[in-house]
């Protein structure tokens, strides 16, 4: 049976923490949402609570996550979701590492529970470069991916999307999507770029045309492609940046969030999140002031961008530690933009629950493929006839199937075989990265494991 | 049990015709080859070998075809069947149409049978371009692909191929392999090519570097990649050419047909059949002599080429009908780089057994999607909101999962997922409309089903 108690969720478009488990049931399936009961609700209190949130509870059930769109269908269950004023999100702690603070966790979406910490693979123009979904789900475990507002608003459009059922329905990935505001690659790939408190004025890199992405307008796109989790427009400074320069971006970029969310809170029929994102260059006590004020919108999760823009690894990683202790505890963190394999752990351990990065995918195309013991480039002379896999250890499938010999062939000759392998391959080593990490978590090892990884490390990325 | 005779297929490298079904099994096995005990074979004559080529004797077993690489290994088998003198295919004809002589059968290969007639999808540098291997096999439902022997002469090497265990192990195919001699391909990608009685001199396109092919050197370029069926060197005339030139150049595709067959006879250890090509241009006269001279040769199976070379399409026709029936009838019939969906069943009912063509491939990633209603270009206007799929009728993973509006945006987006999913689509339309082909030659209903599929051309192909 599942039980849904919507007046603790109602209060302020967030549950309730005293009710995490106000809907929950015996077994997960699609179909038992046929049978929910609203109202029916058995008494709840902070004991049932910390219950709920115990490790062994794995069976709790969003009523979100039971959402399968060939039943439902998107727009009926965020209608159903609006009227209830249910989040779309519920993001619960399995485990927090007494040492570091990393947690691990279920985030519930309303495509399905993703375990954190969770790396989420790039797929820019509603595909991961060269995978079929199919391979992304079952080859590499993906749960999430993440697609670019940007490229999907110029081509083939938010609207012709939303038209064709959405995104989710548009890619045919019936798992988790979050989409981008559009505004960083609207700086970086547009020329004639201007930023005003308006927005971000940018030329279509595809054929010049102008266009204006707005607080409000970024949010309509995104709502328009139906993805799980939005985020606001954010202005992401260039390093470096003078510390005036930088509060006057940051103040702008919490201007905007706050539009963001008056914007969404009006128009939301429910079963999207939308994250904001702290801001405030390299200067931890804009970081700090950023994040303490963004939190204060209540949102169901929260994003910590404008890093990996150049400036040295150690600062991106004092950056985070500034913003994350001023987050709300029981909220996904995302850690925009990151990052090597090396830096994965380190996020985590700086409080980090999701992040992202084109490199696994990007690195794979241009033949440098991951291992434990670092980077290996596909095409040196000596792999010509190394009929041995990438990485023994790697469960992945083209590990278990093909030679380095073989991928080396491919990837000289130009092949797309190779670019789709070594995609596989190098996507699966990050989410198993964070498997592992989320493992040691779970058994209370991971600075351990933190430890052992750093010891392995040839970047040397800074510490905590 | 499996019963063997080796003495029937001992006297001339290829089996008795009375002794067809020397070598059966109730239970298709590749484990039971373990029970197998030579020398036991029933009583056989022409009664028992009619028998056994009925249609119903489905379960009749070539020792080659119970071959299992990671049981046995290559090196073994070919040893073993060498040592017997075993021919590495047997080809088993299960119906032939009594209007046009189309046949369906199977091809027994050292890696598996193929049922017959077939198209082979062309996976030129050891890979069919945007697929994985099990895409091929599971989605397209390839037995047989061609692999093409001048790339992969040039990189990585034959002798690099053959250290890492042959062509199959090297792509991790597992079923039957066909490759070209390479001559082709040196006519047509090199420069300063000059064909003389020795063979054919060419510079690499890759490098430069000067290469000469010769009858012998090809074949053993093919022996180390380790094909189940290899191409002596043949001359391919461009189209037009006078009668005296393609005379000459027909004496001399025959000449290097004898020095193939000297040379792999006497280097043979088995597990690979030899095919010699018919050429003769567009001169029936020549055509009927050169197959006439090359059955003498007693070939595993005959190849038909020189055509597709820019004649108009009833010529190409004219020519195979001219070749055809000089071959022995009991011997695989392999068309050379033809055709067009409309073709398929017009070179069948000309007695083609196995066919090639970049065509479905190649036209996939330009954009040229077939189906039963004809081409589909996927770029166009009207598919930007088509929901549905490429064709409604088809069972193939593209079109039971994703719609022509996402295709179109993966072509015009350029992402190699639309090369993968439009390639799965147009393999599979071709091998499926082979299926259908030799379904109907086994039900009797074949020129039924040409003379539909000729009301439904609109590229008004020749008629038989």
């Amino acid at each position: 049976m599942i039980r849904i108690r919507p007046s603790c969720w109602a209060t302020n478009n967030r549950p309730d923490p005293s009710c995490g488990a106000a809907i929950s049931t015996g077994i997960e399936t699609p179909l038992a949402i046929g049978a929910a009961r609203i109202g029916d609700c058995p008494p709840a209190g902070p004991a049932k609570a910390a219950k709920t949130r115990s490790r062994l509870n794995l069976t709790t059930l969003n009523l979100a996550t039971s959402y399968h769109p060939k039943l439902v269908g998107p727009r009926g269950l965020g209608k159903l979701l609006g009227a209830l004023r249910l989040p779309a999100l519920r993001f619960e702690i399995l485990a927090t590492c007494p040492v570091t603070g990393a947690r691990a966790g279920v985030l519930h979406t309303p495509h399905g529970q993703v375990e954190t910490p969770v790396f989420m693979p790039v797929g820019t123009q509603a595909s991961v470069k060269g995978l079929t979904q199919k391979q992304l789900a079952e080859d590499v475990g993906t749960r999430i991916l993440l697609g670019n507002t940007y490229h999907l608003y110029l081509r083939p459009g938010h609207e012709a999307i939303a038209r064709m059922g959405g995104l989710h329905r548009f890619m045919q990935w019936d798992r988790a999507i979050l989409t981008d505001s559009g505004g960083f690659q609207a700086f970086s790939l547009s020329k004639l770029t201007k930023i005003s408190d308006k927005g971000v004025l940018f030329r279509s890199h595809l054929n010049g045309d102008q266009h204006l992405f707005t607080p409000e307008s970024t949010v309509d796109v995104q709502m328009a492609l139906g993805s799980d989790i939005m985020m606001v427009l954010d202005e992401c400074l260039a390093y470096p940046a003078s510390h005036a320069a930088a509060r006057a971006s940051m103040e702008r970029t919490i201007r905007w969030a706050q539009q963001s969310f008056d914007h969404f809170r009006g128009r939301s029929t429910g079963g999207q999140a939308l994250f904001p994102i702290v801001q405030g260059s390299m200067f931890p006590d804009l970081r700090r002031e950023c994040a303490a004020r963004l939190a204060g919108l209540g949102a169901e999760g929260y994003a910590i961008g404008g890093i990996s823009v150049g400036e040295p690894r150690p600062i991106s990683m004092e950056m985070t530690e500034a913003s994350v202790p001023e987050l709300p505890v029981d909220r996904p963190r995302y850690v925009m933009g990151v990052g090597t394999p090396e830096e994965l752990p380190e996020y985590v351990a700086r409080g980090a629950d999701m992040m992202d990065c084109v490199m696994p995918s990007r690195n794979a195309r241009n033949g440098c493929l991951f291992t434990d013991e670092g980077k290996l480039i596909i095409k040196h002379a000596r792999f010509k006839e190394d009929a041995s896999p990438i990485e023994d250890s790697c469960g992945c499938p083209t590990c278990r199937t093909y030679s380095r010999a073989y991928l080396r062939h491919l990837f000289l000759a130009g092949e797309m075989l190779y670019c789709t392998l070594a995609t596989i391959h190098n996507l699966r080593k990050y989410l198993d990265i964070m498997r592992r990490i989320r493992q040691s978590i779970l058994l209370g090892t991971f600075p351990d494991f933190l430890a052992a990884a750093r010891s392995r490390s040839v970047d040397d990325p800074a510490r905590v």
